[in-house]
């Protein structure tokens, strides 16, 4: 048991200095950080692996992001909200909160997963961040993890790190506004068809020059499609001066 | 705003008395019986349709069963709770105990949706259980959701309606009643062995001619052993005459 309390000690400290978190229960604790590998490996210990946590976490996650989402967003349609929380919730970003945390170095693994280098390995770095947050919500409920994520996480996706491909706009903004102020416009050129099958034409100019056109079902997908053609000829032509 | 609040005077009484439920924001209510096409077919009266509650509500649906499932089965590896969150969580289960608590009775729908039978489609009866949940979650928070979900949720889990291994004899008879309605029955053909090690073995006949048999540790095993062997039998053969 003593390894077992030498790791727990150090991450301990840790996630009490860097995110203010104090296990009541650290067994919980213990067995999130805890892979099969490791389990099977030390039979004597009798540790339970971290993969039952780690199905809690992933609803867990699924909801405090969601909720976020929902509350932060009070104007977007579901389609956006679905997207976000799509990319958001996914194994490249829970990977990197994972080693943001420090929870790659903390995990205890097999020999054999350790020789392989598991330890880098993305999916297991999730699991782990999973399984910590579902820990958490079963020692000290979901505002402690709210509290958590409003460190890690959720600064991230109001910054946009996580917009789904979709938010040409947003993207096509923050770009143009790197240079300074910029008034970027969209103007409807043209709508046909019938109403359950229409077509709109949108073009998109910045302080009056006309960059780029668009086309979508909708005046907003047209405005999307728009915003992404005039990101891709801005980068084709690299920076101007 | 007349017949919103008809609509919702009506359910907010069904649900006091079936359920003890009580909103505090009626407004969450009605925007989760506010189906799209309602909501376009009256621009006049501002409504929200309930799409962005059903991305909310299928979050809580995803972390209440999981909490459910976690502390119920608290020696089940995560594999097993995985499948039965998944056979929990699904349309045909939603649409199902959306349809027993009468909410496709109370789904407002545009004239065109009403025409097309909407009312009975499966995802859209899921969509307003997820919204349905969702709002109640906003308004009273998750406890008053699991309170719900103990009373048409939970016991059905418990009681195996959406244990993996009990799909076939759903699957069978699903696959059987697109012909017509058949009477399918299971008969005890043979038992033996010692109590710890018994063994069953069933048949099961369809409309009096036996289909398969099938041997299991108990009846219910036995019969959905024979239930997967009639179906694979009946997938060989092709749709009969």
């Amino acid at each position: 048991m003593e390894e077992q309390t030498m790791v727990a000690a150090a991450f301990v400290s840790e996630l009490r200095d860097r995110y203010g978190i104090e296990f009541k229960n650290l067994h919980l604790l213990d067995e999130a950080f805890t892979h099969s590998s490791y389990a099977n490996e030390h039979p004597e210990l009798g540790l339970r692996d971290n993969e039952r946590l780690e199905f809690l976490g992933d609803a867990v996650m699924e909801l405090t992001v969601s909720e976020w989402l929902y509350k932060r967003y009070p104007d977007w349609p579901e389609g956006e909200l679905t997207r976000l929380r799509a990319a958001s919730v996914c194994t490249r970003s829970f990977s990197s909160f994972a080693r943001e945390a420090h929870f790659d170095k903390y995990i205890r693994l097999g020999k054999g997963e350790e020789q392989s280098g598991a330890r880098k390995r993305h999916t297991l770095q999730e699991d782990t961040f999973e399984a910590f947050n579902g820990a958490l919500y079963l020692d000290q409920g979901k505002d402690a993890v709210v509290k958590f994520l409003d460190q890690i996480v959720f600064p991230k996706i109001a910054a946009g790190e996580f917009s789904a491909a979709s938010d040409h706009k947003t993207f096509l903004q923050e770009y143009l506004q790197k240079k300074g102020p910029v008034e970027i416009q969209y103007q409807l050129l043209d709508e046909e068809g019938p109403a359950h099958d229409r077509s709109f034409a949108v073009a998109v100019t910045v302080d009056g020059k006309r960059l780029a056109k668009g086309v979508g079902h909708s005046k907003k997908a047209a405005e999307q499609d728009a915003a992404k053609h005039a990101l891709a000829d801005l980068k084709h032509q690299g920076p101007s001066d």
